[in-house]
């Protein structure tokens, strides 16, 4: 494999991949190669494809091919009622368990400064303006219950405390069919505190 | 991500990579879509470029944008000495040791019959026609020291045996730089099976 040869090229762009270091491009390119030539064809045409078509849907932020996704086109939802999610993965989540029936706003990640991403790459600002234009009355602050979600969804809560929008955060706990043997101490502790008291009967 | 969006279709395409399950084709997509599109881009230019360039070696059957590759067509190295090994990669790393002036044959893998790799897969027909057309005096057999690159350095051994061609194998012992302490019974054993005697002095 010459250098600026087609193959050194290819391992070369897959290596822009996340989580893929030069021995698994070599192996990937490779395998497209040797093994599976149709796969890198449809990989490339995916990508052509998803380039020119995806964007981010006008309310919501989350990738759509049409300028309003078909969750905020939805007039059956709660229009008023707005969760705030890391990652379109995590809107699906959500989503698959019907937990929620309001509207979405995606951040498409969390604060995280050392990596050069801050409240403006996150749309915060944006944010805190649909707020106010759009009449919302709760805001569910549902990024992860990581350290950096955790600092993403306080820095929210200070930006919207103006606006006056109630804002409420996830229930932290035990997981449903968790074992307590097996609870880290910090969630013993939050569900301890956010015990919630039996109606008498 | 509805069904058959450009997403999902993406999401799809990328788990054809190996080691690619759901989880990370999703990661991908979402990285590539969000913050690298230009790499996205890239990685479909050099996969459709790859695919019209790259084709075999007519000669070793390593991956080459021309007929014969450069080390085949290296006058300078001895063609009658020929060194089969499982990819591309071992042979890089044989070059790069500078460890054999002669020729190469890839066979791109090595014997697998349950995922349907057998003799014909790896052009080991061709090889053989090759040994006796091109009159070469030595085949070095490198595949891996692996349960199937020793399966397939036998397999091919007693293929070329008709031949009559000199068949000689890779040295088996302590690597250097091996402590023994660490080293596997088979590789001990082997290294003392195959000790070399000291010249008198």
């Amino acid at each position: 494999m010459a250098p600026g040869s087609a193959i050194e090229d290819l391992r070369d762009a897959l290596k822009r991949l996340p989580g893929v270091g030069p021995k698994s491009a070599q192996r990937m390119a490779f395998h497209l190669l040797e093994r599976d030539r149709e796969g890198a064809a449809e990989i490339a045409e995916a990508l052509v494809r998803a380039l020119s078509k995806v964007a981010h849907c006008r309310y919501c932020n989350n990738f759509s091919e049409s300028e309003i996704c078909r969750i905020c086109a939805d007039q059956r939802r709660d229009q008023q009622l707005l969760c705030v999610v890391e990652t379109p993965a995590d809107l699906e989540s959500i989503e698959q368990a019907g937990a929620f029936r309001g509207v979405y706003f995606v951040l498409m990640g969390h604060l995280a400064p050392l990596d050069g991403i801050g409240p403006e790459q996150l749309s915060i600002g944006r944010l805190k303006r649909d707020v106010v234009e759009r009449s919302i009355t709760e805001v569910v602050l549902a990024t992860n219950l990581t350290v950096e979600g955790e600092a993403t969804a306080d820095y929210i809560a200070s930006m919207l405390a103006a606006t006056g929008v109630r804002l409420s955060r996830l229930a932290r706990g035990v997981p449903v069919g968790g074992e307590l043997e097996y609870m880290d101490s910090g969630t013993l502790t939050q569900a301890f505190e956010d015990r919630r008291e039996l109606p008498r009967s």
